[in-house]
């Protein structure tokens, strides 16, 4: 037998799980500040639930079985079907809505560099409001989030399917070429204009000249997103979808600036979102530093998809960050901070029979708030100093039978590497100052 | 199509969620002070390293599957084998090795009150020491976990497998029959002594003097556990595994009395924990107002079971909490804070063309670390005051034309009824003196 992890899997030791433990307490910090309360939805859902929501490919790569009792369910795939789920089965739920949910989603991708086959999203949603206000809502949350987690530099890219509609009304095509003109222009970054070319020309009903004014319009860069919609009302004045598109996402920019957060959002009419749920704003969020690595933080408007599994519409906007994809990007960019273990003391076993005297020591540790561990042997001193080394635990407490009848200890402090015979009381006094931030983060 | 979450599941909507969220930070941070950094590991194992590891009847309740590469896989059943899975990989690991995980398993039971499919579990464990120290460093934090959640009527039960043995031994058995025997015994609180007389009466082999023997032991109930164990010893006192059990929950009694936690904890030679893969000491918790909810948090030693995996020993000890049970258990007994969004302040749209100061606003009150929520639409007043009314938001700030123009705000305190017109520095003020303990918790 191969005792090993699932393949396209991974585990996350202690290291880094701080760190990503860390990650998910600030967003939902930030998710909490901005008034959402989380939900949580289970694992599994009905196949039926979740088939015919990701488009063709994406329902490739559900995991999808039977169950003990001959059901037909699957692991869930994103967070965002099952919210429409619960929305639809919660008719007493009162509107406008807002709720958050982070949790791991399954897909059976091909596993690539920083791509695994689960991964934890963190999703925000505002339901029952189709408004400037509710989208601009979202691109205040990622922003609010990138900040707390200590990125400056991010560009929040924004489009409007009606947008995206129209760029194919202007390249000849009717429905049935839409979805691979818009993948190709989602990867028009990364291919060129020439490939593109090519590559749109085999789309059958294409016009040429036509691929040539969208390509004119998504390659324009005036940096200005203000400047970026003036381009759009010159070039698709006269298509009503995308007149209104320019106007909703005018209203947003107004929102967005005066949230204060306006230099971080950018229009940009060539992203296109995979998922076919989406309907109206669509945004994805790319780091300056990582320029190939992809969105980090995406989502858009799906006012269908609840409608699909409830029966009655119900307008809805979210954004859910990517949060394994951007643990690897922090680690790659230096900023996630180093700490292998929460201890701040090591109370020594400096024999069995003063075990008790170790345990009630660091009982008194604890209810200070100092993180304490006990060593679990009457190991050697030297080898209970370098596990203390080792896992890089500032204070080592030590009780041997002098400092037990005397009622002190001796605290040693490993980086300066002083020892002093001292109180709890002032150990703990000590400790504290030395760590002003506090155990447990 | 049936719109419904999966039968045996559920969901968590965000008043019941905000309560669970809160009891996962508390055990979070209990676990972290006593220098327990967390670890996570997929939801999906192979399904070899599960298999052999929960005894027939838990083998049953896997899921399991075969995936989109037809690898034979499995939902992950508890936290303990999957760390076991870990320390058999990464033989670079330091020992003694602590690390807390909580998350998900699942079981496909058949569903009951309160007892569903898909359950977090919240463990710790202590890899690599088979000692009194480690042993009690378990019951030091379960009773840590059920103070920080403000539990205070709860029995820890704690016993020892040599016991087991003994017990098994005295009544006659050996290993054929033991299983059955220790399950009837667990069942001795409920079934009662006749039904248990009856019971293990048809085990082959049973001695039925043993039997009486046995009883003897497990009901005397002298309240104190030194009495017990003094007890144990005189009924046991031949057979060497139990001396050396005895001897070991001796030493854990000092260690527990020492940590200032004896009360709660009890030895009761009735506890026979259910997983057959426990060698040392076991404990069960059960919650004093809640005699029949079975236990919330209970774990053992399990010496052999990393070496199934690893191909070498590694003595290791783990406590468990059912979060989902214990969640059931103080919702029932009203121990949970009544919040139902985290929201400290609505502020109203009063027009569209205003909703720009309305999120001006909202941004500088997040700033101060006050949770805020834009009403997302320019509805009538009366129907956002509802709104306000209805999620238990207890302030409302309402930016008009006049306010505007003053560079004012309008604040309504909502169980007061009074509304004032004031800066927005005086209002963050007010905020942050009526509500003491601050947004997020």
């Amino acid at each position: 037998m191969k005792v090993q992890c699932l393949k396209g899997f991974r585990d996350y030791l202690p290291e880094e799980m701080l760190q990503k433990n860390r990650m998910v307490r600030a967003v939902q910090q930030v998710f909490e500040c901005h008034g959402y309360p989380p939900l949580m939805t289970p694992a599994l859902e009905y196949s039926e639930i979740l088939l015919g929501k990701y488009g063709v490919e994406g329902e490739m790569l559900l995991y999808r079985f039977r169950d003990n009792g001959d059901r037909d369910v699957a692991l869930r795939y994103d967070l965002t079907v099952p919210l429409a789920r619960v929305l639809a089965e919660h008719g007493e739920i009162t509107m406008p809505f807002r709720r958050y949910q982070i949790a791991p989603v399954w897909r059976a991708e091909k596993p690539a560099r920083g791509r695994f086959r689960e991964f934890m999203q963190c999703d925000v949603d505002l339901v029952g409001a189709d408004t400037a206000a509710a989208d601009a809502e979202m691109l205040v949350i990622g922003s609010a989030v990138m900040k707390e987690l200590g990125i400056s530099g991010y560009r929040i890219r924004i489009n409007h399917r009606g947008i995206l509609a129209a760029l194919c009304r202007l390249a000849g095509l009717t429905s049935a070429g839409e979805v691979e003109f818009l993948r190709l222009l989602d990867k028009l970054d990364k291919i060129g204009a020439d490939a593109f070319r090519d590559q749109v020309g085999q789309i059958s009903g294409i016009d040429e000249a036509g691929v040539e004014s969208v390509l004119k319009i998504v390659m324009a860069n005036p940096g200005d997103s203000r400047q970026i919609l003036a381009g759009l009302e010159d070039a698709l004045g006269s298509d009503p979808e995308a007149v209104s598109s320019i106007e909703r996402m005018s209203e947003v920019l107004d929102l967005v600036e005066a949230s204060g957060v306006s230099e971080q959002c950018h229009i940009d009419p060539s992203i296109a979102r995979g998922l076919s749920y989406y309907t109206g704003l669509v945004y994805e969020t790319f780091l300056d530093s990582l320029p190939g690595f992809g969105s980090v933080m995406s989502g858009g408007r799906y006012d269908g998809l609840v409608g699909l599994l409830a029966g009655k519409d119900l307008p809805a906007i979210g954004i859910s960050l990517g949060l394994d994809r951007l643990f690897s990007a922090m680690k790659e960019l230096n900023l996630l901070e180093n700490r292998s273990q929460p201890a701040d003391v090591l109370v020594v076993q400096f024999s069995q029979a003063l075990a008790p005297a170790s345990f009630a020591a660091a009982a008194r540790l604890r209810t200070a708030g100092i993180a304490t561990v006990v060593y679990p042997r009457d190991a050697k001193l030297k080898k209970q100093f370098q596990f203390a080394q080792k896992a890089e635990i500032p204070f080592v407490v030590v009780i041997g039978e002098d400092e037990q009848s005397r009622g002190t200890l001796q605290l040693r402090e490993m980086d300066k590497g002083s020892q002093q015979e001292i109180s709890i009381d002032e150990a703990i006094r000590i400790i504290g100052v030395e760590l002003p931030e506090g155990n447990n983060q």
